[in-house]
């Protein structure tokens, strides 16, 4: 019988539903011949959406999405110089909304070299990790405030919230993911400054590690992970770590591997309950939407993530391995300034060739 | 008549010692025929100490410290592998103690690249800018708990502390820094998620830039700092940015420079009541200590922003000069492996051929 998905879209902002439309080329052609049934609902939200309508993620829409099976999702964000937009309140309310009201523990973020993309270190030598981000609680949660605002003696805080339930849950989802690879798992954290939080991780680690004898972990502060990451990324293989330093150094990750048009993530409700949901790494980048100039190659590897999550396993395997070998071709033979449609055609073609 | 400068010093653990001895040595030849008289009062703090004495920071010993001119600092922290010393405790009794007690609102952090020092970047390209990093409040300020610990039920929570007080006055000190130099600052926060602190950093950065119509500023969120920080270093002037991302992004500063060997700081109590403390951003590095081959440069330009911070403007710029020249002319001829009395020997004679 054939296995039915029903995938909630959410293209948003500027070039988001650009870089979607050919994810969902490349994904449609990955699926071609399976037994796996597909369908696409599209839902309208963003700063475009706002503009409109006012709304930002209702509890309506919210319950509509908790029934697809996944979300692909592309970017939101309003012209920063679009002022009629609060500032923040898409990424708050719909994208952060939509992370906390679904639960996306594992906050999922891939980060490698791919064949001829120029990074920006001078040091050769390949690199693959992955960065587990914690997604639900720590410095996101939302918590904090203010206090005589506006004057001499405000007082600003913010609280950092961190749980048994959701750190155990991400560290030990972050060593299942290292025993299926290098068997090498690094806790970032700062626990000789913030030793309430620290020692809530450091622990849980130490803990979920005794589950899992064959993976070797050790420790490291987030400043010195900085510099590892653009001296040696090599030493890395999966990095567990909180919401905000995750947030951090992700954005860094994608930079060394050549650019942030390259970065897929994925934010998994590990318990399965409610969808989990993905999305390239970048943002709606106003400046250059409508162009056909944005790279799909972050939502591409982003709906990979996507597969792989549904059990869609070969699908996975086979967006993966086209991008890497069209990457790999386009480098050889000096293409550039290709379209986002011209890319999108030939890894659907590379997807043909090899299924 | 003769200024009189009474400087405590403070070598610290394993390369501590060796490379403010070399610091000490450069800084008594830059005021060497000046009229500025120095006397050097050292004492004995860090691991070996609170091994010893049980003691990190005594209050009679941060009542003696406050009577000083100036601190210069070297490095504190036990081996790793030594279990007796509880973790971290040093680093938060001694080193944040003395940060925080002795008010050092502006943690200093100037970044550039050096003659010959290759970089981890691929990009050419010098850059010189300067991290302004609060140092007295935000994360770092100790407030937060545990509650439930040990149990499934577990939260800990870290408190974020912004005040109006603190905010502004290294926002200020920032925008004195910026039009002295490129007027140009940058503040780096995450006010789309912190939006408490968020909005006391960008409203008082708003409110001071009044004071400062000369010097034009930007917004940019931490996570997009470190991308720029590796693509195009030199778009940066003087960031200043919050306690715990200034420490992310000051390790990241340095080991774009070519490394942490070469990183100084500045501890600075910006209303001059308490002295300012002066020291490399590298740790002790208990695993290259006593061999003579710590690299004594960072404590070098750490002095000479004492002495620019004491008003010895001229012996700090001689100290600066010195080392720039030194460096130049080990690159010219490929002079690599000195030791650490070399290299401190190699600036005493530049200074020496200079004044
Ligand atoms: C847009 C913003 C709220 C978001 C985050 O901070 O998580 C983004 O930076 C990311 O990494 O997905
Ligand atoms: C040792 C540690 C407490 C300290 C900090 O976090 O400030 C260090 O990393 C620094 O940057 O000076």
């Amino acid at each position: 019988m054939a296995e039915q998905f029903d995938i909630a879209v959410i293209p948003g902002d500027g070039i988001g539903p650009e870089v979607i439309a050919e994810a969902r080329r490349v994904l449609d052609a990955a699926l071609a011949g399976s037994s796996a049934q597909i369908s696409w609902t599209e839902y309208s939200l963003g700063a475009g959406h706002w503009l409109e309508t006012g709304e930002t993620l209702t509890e309506e829409t919210l319950e509509k999405l908790k029934r697809h099976s996944a979300i692909l999702f592309g970017a939101v964000g309003a012209d920063p110089l679009d002022t009629r937009i609060p500032s923040g309140i898409i990424e708050r309310e719909l994208l952060l909304g939509l992370r906390f009201n679904l639960d996306h523990s594992v906050n999922l973020r891939p980060s490698q070299t791919f064949p001829g993309v120029s990074t920006p270190l001078a040091g050769e030598g390949d690199f693959d990790f992955v960065v587990v981000r914690e997604g639900t609680e720590g410095p996101y949660a939302g918590n904090g405030g203010q206090l005589r605002r506006g004057t001499p003696q405000e007082i600003a805080t913010e609280v950092s919230v961190n749980t048994a339930h959701g750190v155990r849950r991400v560290v030990r989802d972050a060593f299942v993911r290292a025993q299926a690879r290098s068997k090498k798992l690094t806790l970032v954290h700062k626990n000789n400054v913030l030793t309430y939080a620290g020692d809530l991780w450091t622990r849980t680690t130490r803990e979920v590690a005794q589950e899992f004898p064959e993976v070797t972990w050790d420790y490291m502060h987030v400043d010195a992970a900085t510099i590892h990451m653009v001296t040696d990324p090599q030493r890395f293989d999966v990095i567990v770590t909180d919401n905000l330093f995750g947030d951090i150094l992700t954005d860094l990750a994608a930079a060394i591997t050549g650019g942030i048009g390259l970065a897929a993530s994925g934010s998994i409700n590990a318990e399965g309950v409610y969808p989990s949901m993905f999305e390239p790494v970048h943002g709606s980048a106003p400046d250059i939407a409508g162009q056909q100039i944005a790279d799909p190659t972050a939502a591409v590897l982003s709906s990979a993530l996507m597969l792989d999550n549904l059990g869609l396993t070969e699908a996975a395997r086979a967006v993966g391995q086209a991008v890497h070998a069209q990457l790999t071709e386009w480098a050889q033979s000096g293409t550039t300034g290709l379209s986002t449609a011209q890319r999108g055609d030939a890894f659907v073609a590379k997807i043909k060739e090899t299924l």
